[in-house]
């Protein structure tokens, strides 16, 4: 009984021990609960949105940063024994544009870039005008009696039998023949054509000789006929690209006499067929036996090597030529017209055989796919065709552009990285005939690329010499190069490996010099003191990149290595002395221009840091401060270039000066802003995005010069009338322009510009503000 | 012992309780803590991102639609007796452009839209060239001796000593005296003069008078100037706008004899002075005493009313005009020239005083900002300018707007809801001399508004009839206007009260009647059939819509409430008779054109709950098949109308129709994309968001026709030769223009902007398919 009772005690106690338990285990068990509670909400807390986010979650990537590794890899993973062979393989065969190679070129890039990982590949093709010689033009001394006594070369010393290259010509000069008096005229500029109509030389029926330099390609002709020329002759003088005295090309990299600088007379852009509109099967073409453009005249030009020009310049009458016409020639240089001495009464005699044909030309455009914003593209691109053999001009650019591929495309294959906006490389056809495969892409793509263009990347000529890089673009980028240059281990240091670990304990041991340190030692004194800072120049008009950055306001870069010209012991030249020669080879480049490929490499470093650090951070790394500056920078110019004239005219810059003010405090305002962005909000981020991606575009006035040549940025640009100033051309061209306006033209002109360039520069300041319609 | 042994043991026990539990006490323990931990797991996860996420979270707005109950609760407070409050006091002071009414007006306005509740309001001003007349413009009638034996009236019969109401008058007509005899001309189209010299009339030296309709106002005296006539004088015929048999205003709406259409005779869009840009401080202006447009001829023109009319045609010698140029003055028309039995010899005298002057004009701007998107914009606009009172003209629309605006602000205000996206109010000046207001503030905005506009809704008349509403505009709009018309009860079930209940009650027992019901009971039929869904017309280009649409490519709808020119007892009228006369009162609405303020209400309905669903709905509500629908029905109007033509002209239509094809299979991989998209990733809904708004835009083509009028719109406009086909206008014209060029040149003309428009339809395709970009 005690037993049951125990029994029934002890059960009722076991009973208890779940139904009616102690105070103590009861708070025992809640307290177990509650720790279980918030031990589980931690869990659940940051299983869904913590640390713990996948980073491939759209949720993790939109708002985080690419990973931090990615820039020193691709940096590092560039190899310039791989540029040196793709520079090798690509100029195995001439790269003249409109040929076989041109297609069979495009092809051989395509095939390469499926293969090296990107997305997506095509060949756009274009049916547009170029031009060739139908048989080789010829230059001919021919005596009195109508016998030729000399006949000029057709093509350089050493490709005679090359079935491939093309002889001697200036593409778009019209065909002809023409006999007259030889005169030379220097550069062939309006002055020094009137230089020589004041010395009494009459122009009229002559055959003019000149040098290359000073004045664009075509526009040598266009004045000469201005003056009644019946043709011209162009020759690299050797005073400025060759070693007058030797030893030239082979032993060096200086012209030697049979090398003659090919290249087109045409000074606009695109097809000069479909102005303004892409050369598709559907295009309304003009006739393309009656093609007009900027450089265009009616009589021929042909070029020449400088021994031919010494031969028929050596004997030439009349007076003297200025000190400043002489060169290199080894002899004092006459004007004419005509011959003295065992020359005399022989005629100089100029066959042009070249003809308009309708070609189709090919770019490649691939792309990586961005993971993030796949409507926001990175532009990077280079031409394909060239001249001859093109090792350096193009295919300089053209190696690294694979190269880099390579290394984009090996990481994407991989799965570790992706870039967050898409990346879009174009390999661009007929560049040197006009820039027009770029051109006629840009233009079919016109409203896409407006709308989703983030910025373009040229690099044309890569390499013309290895002494330091020059950057030349919209100023929006400066400091995404220079951050970028700051990145890269300078070229000079050949001793330094490319392999990680020993340039990981150099650079840690301060002992890696980088790109930059090497441009700033390169570049000339400020004000007698040391420079601080690389130069960043003003773009130019000679690349792919005129469409993107002229016409369509898309910010744009060109890098390229180049001489130091004050260095000591350096000789100057205009360009790499073989440009457009048969003697831009490989073998030239790996002689004379960058034998170790390190120029290359940093090159390409520079630009695929560039890439990515454009499409992969999450805000767009624009430098709006130094672009603000800029601004002032060109008004400042205009004042004091142009200030008195104005002044003295009763024009007011006053309202230019308050745009470029507001300009400037919406820049400053925005930037402020960046750093207070809500990173965690995608479309706070990419507002602000959009601000930056179309504050240049609100630079393009389409409505103020309508026709080629295109180029409609108010701000940057070129005066026809004066080639040094880039600040807002077409108020320039309006002061400068006396020859053809009467004043009150001329004036009603510049006050018409200067409304213009106001408004524009007050439409930027709104992209900026919101325009009070955002509040 | 026992006791302290028992004791012992209990306390054994107890400490076993916690130290040493049994295996039941453990596993109870235990799943306490598993179940907090789950209950926690579950709270943690919900807390951070599950239906928990608060509201006002980005992350939830980025990710979710809008509340659903704001759709019917704007619409349900939009109320008609509002309206008629606004439209009387709004209607209290005349509304001349560039008068005192001006900036006042504006002033009200935004102290309006400030105290409902907009987040930003400002006023832009813009200096335009205006015309007034100097003093009352007369028309006279002369005997041979000198005397004048009739003057016409130089105001509307009541308004004589109203100080504020401007005089008859036709802006931009150039000042000058002209004398003559007579002649009646019809409307003044090139036709109707070169019908009246078939018949031998001589036009040199006249004085025309016309009717109004047909041309366009400024046509008539552009063309008969062409004809050698020294001034035009134009009226409405009653037979037209009024009621020849009486009775008229104010008996009943139809036009009395002094109402007079007064109007702008330029046929361009913005100042004249500043074409092209913003007419602000900095603006370059042309000479305003030299100011060229289309429409603006060299002779004066004159409006009177038809009682004057009838004096000056009744005794008008010569032949009997054509049966089709009779009209409602109640006796038969004679064309002239000059005058027999009593009025013989005399003749008409007509003297025009006006001056173009530079005048300021405002905008208002008002904003609410929106919560996710504040770089997008819904447009909402209407003028506020009108020739007298303008209570139609336009502020039946401002009326409506004011009453959105209340409606929008109030609930902004409350907290419980905020657009998407930003809406931007314009109130616009000077619109009746030319879409002045609108035009210049597009002009100074046009690089944001090119980037960052939504769509923009018009409604400027909003009421001329109460019958049915007309949409016109873009085809993206269409299925939003048309869902937006399903939700609005008709305005015809006066009997249905505001109140929200019983109108519920109502909508469940099926008795509402929507307006889109309405819309289509007074549709045409179709081939024979009533139609199944409401007419969705042509945009215009009378309006403020013309700049965003026709010039920027953005889409535009513009709403008003019509006549049904079809039903039964309606006697049709080109527009509502006071129309432009000083009879436009809050009267005349209020008797005759809209007394409950039920089709103002139903209007502004459809507005509200449009701007509603454009800037509310994650993705934007653009009807791409339609509008894909409407290319393919240009180019069969093509086909139909112009076909054979073209194609004995040697003219292939086939790159077009494969452009066509191209955009229609874009536009339905598009649609289908919509339905997939992932509406959790806010980049990819803003991608595509950007696909469609700039789909309108890649149809502007500024390089086409440069210069004013700046109709930019290559696929919707108008054939300066055709008044009917809006389809491809430049190619229509290049079709129909035989009178200026020659064939050869003609057939170039078509190729050339055949070309053209296949490209911008290749383009649109390519925004909508990433143009092998992002692959």
């Amino acid at each position: 009984m005690d037993d049951i009772a125990f029994d029934d005690r002890k059960h009722k106690r076991d009973k208890r021990s779940f139904l009616s338990v102690s105070w103590q285990q009861l708070a025992a068990v809640g307290l177990v609960a509650v720790l279980g509670v918030c031990l589980g909400v931690l869990i659940g807390y940051f299983s869904r949105g913590g640390t713990a986010l996948p980073t491939d979650s759209w949720e993790y990537m939109l708002t985080h940063e690419g990973p931090a590794w990615v820039s020193q890899r691709l940096i590092d993973d560039i190899s310039a024994a791989n540029i040196e062979e793709n520079l090798r393989l690509l100029t195995q065969t001439t790269r003249l544009a409109g040929t076989a190679s041109d297609l069979q070129g495009a092809q051989y890039i395509r095939d390469r870039w499926l293969a090296d990982g990107l997305d997506h590949v095509m060949l756009t093709p274009y049916d547009v005008a170029l031009s060739y010689p139908t048989t080789p033009n010829t230059v001919t001394m021919v005596a009195a009696n109508g016998t030729v006594v000399f006949t000029g070369r057709r093509i350089e010393e050493g490709f005679e039998n090359d079935p491939d290259a093309v002889t001697y010509y200036s593409a778009y000069s019209p065909p002809g023949e023409a006999e007259g008096d030889l005169v030379f005229a220097n550069h062939g500029s309006m002055e020094d054509f009137q230089y020589l109509v004041d010395q009494g030389v009459d122009l009229a029926g002559k055959i003019v000789i000149v040098k290359y330099g000073a004045v664009g390609r075509g526009d040598k002709a266009v004045n000469a006929e201005k003056f009644g020329a019946l043709g011209v002759i162009v020759y690299s003088d050797p005073g400025d690209y060759g070693n007058p005295d030797g030893p030239n090309y082979p032993e060096t990299w200086f012209l030697s006499g049979s090398g003659v600088q090919r290249g087109s007379l045409n000074g606009d852009y695109g097809d000069l067929l479909t102005p303004g509109y892409p050369a598709k099967e559907y295009a309304y073409r003009t006739d393309i036996n009656n093609i007009t453009a900027t450089g265009l005249a009616s009589i021929p030009t042909q070029p020449i090597g400088w021994e031919d020009a010494a031969t028929l310049m050596r004997h030439l009458s009349g007076p003297a030529a200025p000190s400043d016409w002489q060169g290199g020639l080894g002899f004092n240089y006459s004007v004419g017209p005509g011959f003295v001495g065992p020359y005399a009464n022989r005629k100089v005699h100029l066959k042009v055989t070249n003809q308009n044909v309708l070609r189709r030309t090919y770019n490649v455009i691939g792309t990586i796919r961005g993971s993030v914003e796949p409507d926001r593209y990175v532009l990077y691109g280079n031409h394909r065709d060239g001249w001859v053999y093109g090792a350096v001009d193009p295919t300089s650019g053209t190696a690294c552009m694979l190269e880099i591929i390579r290394v984009l495309g090996a990481l994407v294959k991989s799965g570790s990285w992706r870039p967050k906006r898409t990346i879009v490389f174009g390999s661009w056809g007929s560049e040197e005939f006009g820039l027009i495969g770029s051109t006629e892409w840009a233009e079919e793509y016109v409203k896409t690329l407006t709308q989703r263009a983030v910025a373009y990347i040229n690099v044309d000529i890569a390499v013309m010499a290895n002494d330091t890089m020059r950057v030349r673009g919209s100023k929006l980028l400066q400091t995404a190069i220079f951050d970028a240059t700051k990145k890269v281990p300078s070229h000079e240091r050949s001793l330094v490996s490319d392999a990680g670990n020993r340039k990981s304990r150099m650079k840690r041991a301060g002992l890696e010099k980088s790109l930059y340190e090497t441009m700033v030692e390169n570049t000339p004194n400020v004000n007698g003191q040391p420079a601080e800072t690389p130069r960043f120049l003003e773009m130019g008009r000679g690349s792919d990149y005129v469409v993107f950055y002229h016409r369509l306001g898309i910010p744009s870069v060109d890098l390229m290595f180049v001489q130091n010209r004050e260095k000591p012991g350096v000789q100057p030249v205009p360009i790499y002395p073989a440009y457009h020669t048969a003697f831009d080879t490989f073998d030239y480049v790996k002689r004379f221009i960058d034998p170790e490929f390190k120029a290359h490499q940093a090159v390409a470093r520079v630009a695929i840091e560039t890439v990515r650090v454009l499409s992969d951070s999450m805000i767009l790394p624009f430098d709006l401060l130094s672009f603000a500056d800029k601004m002032q920078a060109y008004l400042t110019g205009v004042q004091l270039e142009h200030g008195e004239v104005l002044t003295a005219q009763g024009v007011s810059l006053e309202y230019l000066e308050s745009a470029v003010t507001n300009f400037t405090s919406a820049a400053v305002r925005l930037e402020r802003k960046i750093g207070d962005v809500n990173k965690l909000n995608p479309l706070d981020v990419r507002a602000l995005n959009d601000k930056l991606l179309y504050l240049e575009r609100a630079f393009i006035d389409p409505l103020g010069l309508p026709g080629p040549p295109f180029l409609w940025h108010v701000a940057a640009g070129f005066s026809r009338f004066n080639s040094s100033s880039a600040a807002f051309p077409s108020l320039t061209d309006a002061i400068l322009d006396d020859s053809i306006m009467n004043p009150e033209q001329r004036l009603d002109a510049i006050n018409k510009r200067l409304s213009v360039i106001t408004f524009i520069i007050q439409s930027a300041a709104s992209i900026l503000t919101e325009a009070g319609m955002e509040s």
